[in-house]
Parts: C-alpha cells; sequence; structure tokens
C-alpha cells in the first residue's frame, strides 16, 4: 500500500466522521476529534497536570528493536508515566504524528492501535492530535493532560533528610532488552516468538508500563507521608540526582538493595555487562523514584500491598553530604562498601 | 557552534533553573517547566479547549521560505489559531522539538524568540515541552490549551440555512508570500529587507496572526449569533466544505466578496496567478471563516468596530442545495454568474 490520505486517517480514528462528537461518558470529553480543537470538562478540585514527549525513528526506536505497534505503545506509556510521577489521574491525550510517505495505512493502524491500547489501559482518552508527512523517518509527539487534587502534585524538591528513596520496580531490564534485540538485528518479532529468558527484558523495552497506580496511591496518600517522585525514563542515576539538586539534598543509593530480574542477571553474566550499570544508566524503565519519611515506610507498604503492590528502599537522604556539596549523589555498591559520588550522566540526546 | 545540550536548553528556557516554580501572577501555572510535568490551575465554569499542530522541515518550511524564529512565531501561531477558531482564549502551551544535531544553540535561541513571542502576544504561557535530536531536519509540534466558558466553544457544525459566511481578513497572500520566496531562492531575508509591494505577503505567510481576539468575540456574543466556525489554514474552500458537511449544510461563496490585499492582486497580475485560487486553495492565511445569522450582521459588525476589527461577507448558507446533495459548497465569481460545485482539494499533506 502506499501512502495514506490524511482525512481517511482522521476518519480511521474518529468513527464518527468529521464532527466533534462528546466522549463516552466519564470521559469529560464535550468535543473530541473533528472539529479544530477538543473541547474538555475538568473535574472540579483538580489541577491539571500536562507533559508531552517524543519518539523519533532512528532515535527511539528502529525497526530491529519496535514494531510499530510498539512505538505506539510505549509513546503514550513514556508521557503517561511522566503524570504517574507527579501523582496524577491520566484524563485526555493529543497525538501528533509525522511519517514518511511509504508508511502504509496498515502499519498507521499497528501505530495507533499501540497508542489506543496504552491510552485505554491508564484512562487516558485521545481527543486530538495532527498528522503530517516527512522527509525523515517517523516522529511521535504525545501530550498528555491529568488531574491531580490541588497542591497535592509530587515534586522532585520535596525530599527531606531522613527520608527512605523508594523504587516501584526492577530497574537496567529495559537495557538490556534493547542490548539483545540490537544484537539479533533483525525487524522485531512478536514478543510472544522470544525465548523465555527474554520476553521480560524485551517487553520492558518495548512495551513498558507507566505506574501510573502506584504514582496514584502516593499522590492521595496522607500529605508528607511521600516527598519527591519522578519517573525513571533516563536511568536511576539521573533521575536521583534531579531529585537530589531539586531538593537542595544528598542521596546516597545502595547497589545491593535495587531491584533486578533474574532474566536479567543471567543476560548480564551471559554478555559480560553489569547489571547494576544497566540500573543507573540504562534508562527508560519507567518505574518510579521517589521519597518517603523513614517512619512512614511500614504504612506505605500496607497502602501498597492492599493494591497488589510493592516498592523497595533503594537509598537514604543523607543527613549532610560527605563531600560538603549542597547536593548530589553517592552509591554504595555493597554494605559496608565505600561511598563514591555517582556519575550523572544519563541518557541525554544531545550528548 | 556544534550541538546544544538537551539540559542547558531546558535551563535556558527555564530562568529558574531545573526547579518546577509557580509562573507569574494570573497565568495558573503552579508548577512551570523543570519538573516531570507542569501543574496548571484552569479557571472556574470553563472548559478546556485543546489542539496540537506539527510543523516539519522541507514540507511546512524551508531555509528560503522562514527564518528560525519565523519558524517558532509560525508553529505557535497556527496551533493558537485552533483556539481562536473555537472562540477559546489561550492559556498555556508545550513545544515538542526534534531537531538535528547540527543545528546551532544560536539557531535553537531563536526558534524559541519566536514561539516566546507570539505565545506573550496572544497570553499563552509555555510551561513545558521535550527536546530531542533527530536524523532528519527539525520537527516542532505545539500543543496549545485554552478556555473556554462551559458550552460556548464554537464548533464547525453550526451553520444554518441563511446564515451570511464571513472571514475575518484578506485572504491568499500567506500563498504568494511562499511562491515569492520560493522563486528568488535565498536565505529568507528579513522581512524588513523585502520590497514594500511583498512584505505583507511574506509577513502573512511567515508571521501569521491567529485572530484571537475575532475568535474571544464571536465566542462571548450572545449565544447563536456566530454559527460555525473554522481558521482558514488550508485554504476557504477547504474549510467551507468542513462547515458545509459538518453541519449537513450547502454554502454559496462570491467570489468578487473575498477580500484580498492590494499587493496580492499585483503580485497575482505580475505573475500570471490567479488571486482568487490563492484565497481559495493557498491556505496558512490563519483568518476565520464562519457563519452569523442573517438578522446579526450589524450586531456583529457593531462588536467588531468596537475592538477595532472588521469582517467581511463572503457567501451564504444556501436553503437548498441546487444539486440536490445534503452538504457542499458552491463558487460564484462575479455578480449574476453561474454557480459551479467548488473541488474541495485544499492543503493535504499526504496527498
Amino acid at each position: 500500500m502506499a501512502g495514506v490520505d490524511e482525512f481517511a486517517l482522521i476518519r480511521m480514528l474518529n468513527q464518527s466522521g468529521m464532527k466533534g462528537v462528546p466522549g463516552p461518558a466519564g470521559s469529560g470529553v464535550s468535543v473530541g476529534i473533528g472539529d479544530d480543537a477538543a473541547v474538555l470538562r475538568s473535574a472540579g478540585g483538580t489541577e491539571l497536570v500536562v507533559s508531552c514527549d517524543t519518539m523519533v525513528e532512528s532515535v527511539h526506536f528502529k525497526p530491529e528493536t519496535m514494531t510499530y505497534r510498539d512505538i505506539g505503545y510505549k509513546a503514550m506509556a513514556s508521557s503517561l508515566s511522566d503524570l504517574a510521577a507527579m501523582g496524577a489521574k491520566p484524563r485526555w491525550a493529543l497525538v501528533a504524528l509525522a511519517s514518511s510517505r511509504g508508511l502504509s495505512a496498515a502499519r498507521l493502524g499497528e501505530l495507533y492501535d499501540g497508542l489506543y491500547a496504552c491510552a485505554n489501559r491508564y484512562g487516558a482518552t485521545i481527543v486530538g492530535g495532527d498528522t503530517t508527512s516527512s522527509p525523515g523517518g517517523l516522529t511521535v509527539t504525545v501530550t498528555v493532560i491529568g488531574e491531580a487534587a490541588v497542591g497535592r502534585a509530587l515534586l522532585r524538591s520535596s525530599a527531606k533528610p531522613g527520608d527512605a528513596v523508594f523504587v516501584t520496580g526492577p530497574l537496567g531490564a529495559s537495557a538490556a532488552g534493547l542490548r539483545y534485540l540490537l544484537a539479533q538485528g533483525e525487524a522485531a518479532p512478536l514478543l510472544e516468538a522470544l525465548p523465555d529468558a527474554i520476553r521480560p527484558l524485551a517487553r520492558a523495552h518495548r512495551m513498558p508500563e507507566p505506574r501510573i497506580v502506584a504514582g496514584l496511591l502516593l499522590g492521595e496518600a496522607r500529605t508528607g507521608l511521600c516527598g519527591a517522585l519522578n519517573d525513571i525514563s533516563d536511568g536511576l542515576a539521573s533521575e536521583a540526582w534531579e531529585i537530589a539538586e531539586a531538593s537542595d539534598a544528598h542521596i546516597r543509593l545502595f547497589g545491593h538493595c535495587i531491584p533486578q530480574l533474574d532474566e536479567l542477571r543471567a543476560y548480564a553474566a551471559e554478555t559480560g555487562l553489569d547489571p547494576l550499570d544497566l540500573a543507573l544508566y540504562g534508562g527508560e524503565d519507567y518505574e518510579l523514584v521517589g521519597t518517603v519519611r523513614a517512619d512512614g515506610v511500614d504504612e506505605l507498604s500496607g497502602i501498597f500491598a492492599q493494591a497488589g503492590l510493592r516498592f523497595w528502599v533503594v537509598g537514604e537522604v543523607a543527613e549532610a553530604s560527605p563531600y560538603g556539596s549542597p547536593a548530589g549523589v553517592t552509591f554504595i555498591r555493597e554494605p559496608g562498601g565505600e561511598p563514591v559520588l555517582l556519575g550523572k550522566k544519563g541518557y541525554n540526546h544531545f550528548a
């Protein structure tokens, strides 16, 4: 199939044709896709939480690392992850697409299939967007709009000395999955077709799950229980540095406390990689890293357990920096080991 | 200068460094650029109006048609124009940028200069975005969030038989400016350096003004005075067709009533172009086209005059289609001329 007509694509996305129509009950959509703009009704007593994320062919994905469905799913997931990191509830999304003329309607359909699958899973309604051609590869920008109770969004700047530092899941798997897929060097196979030992790693890279429920639990917990919160898009080191700098605090991370999948440890052992290096610098795990008052760890564990979730304490906010600096991150690999100043380097597209 | 560091760029955009901080009073920004997402406070009694637009190098602009400042200004203007077309008040914007590594910090600075100039002019606060590298050219996506009183956003689907069809300004100038600049074939000169006879055409193409004030006047007018509303991004023909189809109505446009700049008529005469063809199919004028109750034209003229604005009646919504079709647009070039079914073709990136 050759290129796809923009209007046909919009019609495809908008079952109701070219008119802006209300969305399903509870979606808050007064006018959806099909007019110049969407019209949305926000719930009372809330603030809007908005963010956008761009994925670019050859930079964020290649044919051997992702299917088109994966690209759509991950583009939506990475944007929603920013809402999770604020403790916000996803409401709406807009999708801007620049794609080469050669991209078939079937591939675009798969892309939107992934976008919708992730949006539906986490309660976001796609209310608009833009499609345009591009002489280069595919670029996908997803803007998400969520809500949080007034004054309750969770910021990076709220870490306090004495807090425990936690993460919501195993780290490093996405980077390992990426390495595996690149090494195969062929078009990304379906996840089902991958070996059992690899599938969780590839899934972490291709279909990451934004930690929306965990973010909401943290946002709704009693004031002050959760301090700072970030999502881990650029690796734990970079995210911990962001919290440390925004909070003027010093964070100490313990390597042996960082949760990692058995499959990751096995893959790392086989390939001679350091699994902790993947956790600290690999990025794109989209777990949350945050701080919790030290006397609130048990309370938060209880809240998470009620929802079938857990978290892992991986560090602490130090009373004072061992280096005398106002903010930073040190890393202690093994119990009793020497703290080293952790390099900040994360995933930086312009580096 | 070589590439630019993403974090340095974010810092440049965010005078306050890496912390999300409140915006200026009245901006509704509780937390601005610098955290995972921005936190915004919407005014009471309003609905949100949201849209996004993408501009791609070699598709929407080339070095000979736009400076980097123009690209920024127009990317913001074209998105804000969608809010104008809904009668909404601009509040916030997010900017997603994919740029080649070779783009200097100075050029990026000019781009943001244009983005901020347009956003400031029309009351939108830039609250977030994403910057990433791209192996291709520059891609800019601007998402805008505005507000309208509940139930008062102006839709395409509200045209009614008997309504007058109006536009808010001269049409075709942007397309003429584009043709002039492409014919010159050198890097786009500053507007000030262009001949007087060309400057308004080039300005229309490079720095279009979204008709925010006109849109707000139409949105705030008494209920039912203004019917349908669209912005003219794809040419009058295409936009009139969208209103006709969304409203199940038949629109009759009168060629001799369409306002056009003297400079456009002169340029068209010189180059052998049909100025009406540029108005109907040129696109990117970003004026508004709408319908007003026939007995409300004088009232609306008065409202516009109070604000130092005017509009031009260019057609009518017919009682019945001369072709028996449920919806469509006919065009009568001169008084007493034969109506012809107007071709729909507009600016379609995938065509």
